[in-house]
């Protein structure tokens, strides 16, 4: 007798896809079989039952600059568990005068008390903590082996210093995970178009030219190879990257690389809309014409790029329209921690793009594997009950009001999609039913993942 | 209350590992679990549980020339069971007064009396059946979408030809799989060769240089484009060919490829070995040099190839020794149908080429999913119940004796393994347990397939 | 004191452009200089001088099926120095009865009494020579060491005779010039073009697609690497076969290529002409859509094709009527003899594709040099003094009443260039001034070429 | 009655070899002939007659760090004079205070007063040059064309630098020349090696490793292909140079690339050696493991490389040994303005690994015509007569003794070649015969460059 039984729906996995029932037992898979019975039963027929989406590429009340990221791990999560997501990834960023478990147990606490499903952390290596190195293996150790770098902004390091940090990475059997772009270039284009008063965000994805996350991926990835460590590329928008990133997988190199819905879904002229409008998908690196949509998606299908992630990092209009008169000072993100599912979908899945398997590896199977999320990711006995009953039929037309993002505004308004979550759980607990969440803050846990 | 339950072994599929219990109703996998119970049960503590391996390239009882390859689907499927081997494909020629259902259905009757395990067919397209080709959908329809195509000896298909073939098996959605290499040539060198006096099977490898193989390779995969439909290149065993399809699959065509573990494991000196022994290994393509076994491991660790088989087609020394003077007239084939999956364990997972997950993909998924086996080469409830239970630690030192092959030679010959199968099942019968073979001939099943 | 000198010019050659006078001593070159003076003297002020153009590959009176190529060694030589071509190769076949000495004596014989210009012959090796390859040393010696392959028509070589024949043009020292088409395939694809009705000229170039030319120049790349030899790849139209040619070059290997104005300047839209003038354009391999002439023009500049000529094999519209029901019975082949030196100045390098230095290299100096002309192709003592006084200011615009080709149509009909060939010398004769053709038939002479 | 013939040689050029006489009058080619007569008169039977070769990358009397290399223009360009070389490009570097203009004049004034050759310079652009790049214009009007740029050193520009230094230059039509190497990358390599107590020279080629090459030349030839601007790398060393090089010119970028003969001729166990003979072959990028050796002149028949050069740059044992307890402090460069061209020819042309003409195009004609000397690198009338008698059959064994710099070592020391320059002609001047130097510093003229 199972506490909870999904029945009659189609599992489908990374590779295959097949019927039969799921019987929960506690927070895990216990059985999978068929004529399973349990406590509570729910009929899952007609519907496709997925492993709970896993999102490793988030920024919940994050600061940066003078703005905090709208939403915050409470009402983050609860979006995510709306749209099928039942495990993050967001950063923490070590204070100078601090420690890195010190800064790691800050951020923990923060998260704990709000989230509400299970989420990881990446630990950023700014250029202050490179005298920090040594403090890598036990953040390891902790549960935090994949470290960000950011070639670009404030926080990044120079090549040597990128060296390294590959190096300590590769000493803790790390994965160091990079936002590529080469910031000396961008900064110096951005003077030329300010100085010459082109100030408004179409000047934004002019500043950061496809050539300069080309020339940056190339980069870390050289160095990656030197060292021997392997590396993943974040939100990658251009065929400049992909290529650089086929070119390294073909020679056998441990290279992944991700792409993000605005990249996969919207093209540059969203940046010559009117007012506010034009500063809202205001994001780095910047999205691209339309061509490079269609080289994402072949990309994702050829295994170029291995998984989806948002980037989500929300900022309110009001926010953005401090940046109207220098397209520089607008902060950068956009949210999208909710859709990124159902729009995969729709947009990947019944567009022809790739198969459902595909799908659910993607947004679900390779995040898990890829980022050491042991017990997440896949639907088999002994994993974390974390499912998303996934009803293909639903539809559901993409706005601020049938989101649950802070933001007020989203990339996707006016998007249909065919093909949305009926119900989510995490670790047997039904999150989101019919369409109300059910749980409470800071139920979801910190997971210590390790990278095999 | 199950039939029969595997408890407590390790579950390796081609992504995952965990361990449950596995419960078998009947024929197929009706539930994976905890604490299971069953009439039976079989404890696998310590043991890995896999899907039955696949040999998708395997020749029983088949005509070549003057001869019939030694083992018939009785001891070649026994064989195969013995080593973990729980479904093959073999081939059906159709005469040019036969339909191709005839042919099939001829082909059928010889294997259901004696295989021990499920088979499937692949369909060839001779010259002769050029004239046939509206007879593909039927053919599909009937299970056996997959068209075996030979670009060498006298069933070769001249490129016109092969373009019809391709175009017709395109019409029907089939897969053609391929025997390439540039017959114009090997017989031009061959003659050379032989003009010459080298008559000995060291010039076997050496009139059929990698550049035929690449350059056939490079044509179908080619002819295939321009067509639109996928290709299947067999027993590639060397870099030349490897490169063309690595090429193809970036570029994003449907091109997969497999190698063998005489391309492995063994290089061409054993065409020097004196007498006899120098024509035993004589098969087609040759046997390489050693630098590329490892370009053959690592195009199987980086997915430039898919796939292991074996092209078993055994002849006796007596067999083989009708060409000592001619290596030309050496009937061309190895055993191999029984040790292919712990070969793979040994040199490939312990050895650190791939993974056991990449074990189990590229000898048991990987070859249902592409050849269209819709229930087998993965532990899922409602698949077939066709598993080994293979004992990691278990050496065997590979001989005549040990195998049960009926050539009475093998090329691994000496080679100890630590790994083999403990038990083998086939949908949900004991076939080979305790080194005793428990069923009778003729219970294996044709297999209807059906390519995705 | 000089016969005669050309004062005044600017001498244009492969690599420099710089003022000098040419003083002539009976045939050749004899000092290049300031203030020279000769009996006569030629003021050459504001005019480029640049060697003799070359074309490697023309067909005069060549018969082909039913009928014979309409230029004859006299009216195409002529037609050949009024656009500034001072030696053309053209080519010999050997009947099955006869040596090839032999036939290179007849074709000579018919040579010497017609041309105007000096020529080579390249010597064809169609299947019935592959018993004579033994006759390819006197062949070679007898200053024929460039040796025609047909992978197509009834001529083509099937891949052993080819392998046969790069070996012993290997062991010549000579070059094998190829026309690569997939014929097997190709014929196949005609027959099912024809076989639905699809009869008129738009469907010449869907039945040979361009993957059909690139397979085969691939192939044949392949064997010429295996058996070590060089190979020059005849009539480019298509990047398929430039991205061959192009990896070839880049791998270091000794293979080049050719395109000609028909794959420059003209789009398959030509084959969609009403009547008889969408079967005038037939040729092959056939003329490609637009894009492709961009590729064919920066193939050029990247030295990825090194070289121009012409393929010139006139029919007239007449006996190309005779294929208006059935696009494969077309007599194929255009003219362009006349044209190329000057079309190639005005849409190569007045167009920014190359420079004049470009221009001559692959109209003159290259073709020299590749087929061994010794004496030819540049500028400097010593050579024959095969020159252009080419005026860069003079229009002119094409059609058949300004050409002295045969055929009475030409594909560049109503093109208007600016520059063209003022003056043209052969071996210190001059050819043509003023518009008027100077000289006899038969004073030509057969050039004994040897390759380096 | 020309000034100077010089009679009966083997005139070679890049392109084509023929014997002619030479007519000198003042300081041009005036005649190219037969029979030829002067004031005076030169036998060159049995000699071929090249242009001068130029060496576009040379530093004399340049001070780095607390050391001056130790020719000065008079010694260093009378040993340029015995090897056959008649023109170098020497570089100007500009004080923080000083404009453009004024460094070239003062660069130009010591160069005037000493040089015996011509010589050109390319202008410096370092972190502090950023803020006068509106002086490219006047400095490529004053024939400096060319531009400097270092990724490595005090010098070294960033990225965001480079960009605008690319900009500028191609607003004055220059060719930025480019030391690319990662600095930050190999100061990093370099710490840890000391800190390790890793100090000797064999530390030296570890801390610079070929990745760091090619991943800067990579990025600079990204930055100039967005900033549309041709780019040519200095000393290449490496295959990892080579292949981004090779990449980018297959795709039509105007990509050109160098190596120097301590690539060509010398492995990095030169730095194994004891004691400050360890340290002489310092130079950055360092010289590399023997199979590079092999690969570079791969690249030259390849044309995958463009030209040679030396870089050279001499330091006396006693300076080199300064650095023995710290390699980070040897001062970098190695002498070899006098025996490039001869070791080309012998190691080169003699070994097999190119022809005559080409060796002339890497040392002669393609320097000449990329660096913009528009009367130098030719034999052609109105060229100057900068000519070199060559010697095929002289042969010299090199050593200090026998070479006229002045560093007092050699790495070349003790390798025999047989082809030596017999003698050199600047402008008509006769600079070197029978051993003898015979003219006075000072000759030399500043050539004011113009790139095309």
């Amino acid at each position: 007798m199972f506490d909870l039984v999904i029945k009659n729906g189609k599992i489908v996995t990374a590779e295959h896809s097949y019927h039969a029932d799921i019987g929960i037992f506690g927070e895990q898979i216990a059985a999978i079989g068929t004529g399973l019975s349990g406590r509570r039963e729910v009929d899952a027929a007609g519907k496709l039952i997925t492993p709970g989406a896993i999102d490793i590429h988030v920024h919940l009340e994050m600061p940066i600059g003078n703005f905090v990221s709208t939403d915050d791990f409470f009402t983050g999560t609860r979006a995510a568990a709306f749209g099928g997501t039942t495990a993050i990834v967001d950063f923490v960023e070590t204070q100078p005068a601090e420690t890195m478990l010190d800064a790691l147990a800050a951020r923990q606490s923060l998260a704990d008390a709000r989230a509400t499903i299970d989420y990881g952390l990446h630990m950023t290596i700014g250029p202050a903590d490179i005298a920090k190195l040594n403090q890598l293996a036990a953040v390891a150790d902790a549960g935090c082996p994949s470290f960000k770098i950011y070639m670009a902004y404030g926080l990044r390091l120079h090549d040597g210093e990128l060296l390294q940090a590959l190096q300590a990475i590769r000493r803790v059997g790390g994965l160091p995970v990079v936002h590529a772009e080469n910031w000396d270039v961008i900064t110096t284009l951005m003077q030329q178009h300010l100085a010459r008063g082109n100030t408004t965000p179409h000047w934004h994805p002019r500043s950061r030219p496809e050539l300069t996350e080309g020339e940056a991926a190339g980069r870390v990835i050289d160095l990656a190879e030197f060292v021997g460590v392997p590396v993943h590329i974040f939100h990658v928008g251009c065929q400049s990257v992909v290529a650089r990133i086929a070119d390294a997988r073909r020679r056998g190199l441990p290279v992944t690389g991700e792409t993000c819905p605005q990249y996969l879904l919207v093209d540059d002229s969203v940046y010559d809309r009117p007012g506010v409008a034009g500063a809202l998908p205001v994001c780095a690196p910047p999205i691209r014409p339309r061509p490079e949509q269609e080289n994402m998606w072949r990309a994702l299908a050829d295994d170029h790029l291995q998984l989806v992630t948002t980037d989500h990092c929300p900022f309110t209009p009001a926010e953005k329209a401090t940046g109207l008169d220098d397209f520089s000072k607008i902060p950068g993100g956009v949210p999208g921690i909710e859709a990124r599912f159902p729009l995969l979908y729709t947009f990947g899945v019944r567009a022809g793009h790739f198969s459902e398997n595909r799908w659910v590896d993607v947004a679900c199977t390779t995040p898990a594997r890829m980022l050491g999320f042991a017990r997440k990711g896949h639907i088999a006995v002994g994993y974390d009950a974390d499912l998303v009953i996934f009803d293909p039929e639903k539809t559901v037309t993409i706005s601020p009001e049938t989101l649950h993002e802070s933001a007020g505004w989203t990339l996707y308004d006016g998007m249909t999609v065919r093909g949305y979550p009926a119900m989510t759980l995490s670790r047997g607990e039904i999150l989101v039913e019919d369409g109300a969440f059910l749980r409470q803050p800071g139920r979801g846990n910190f997971v210590a993942r390790r990278i095999q």
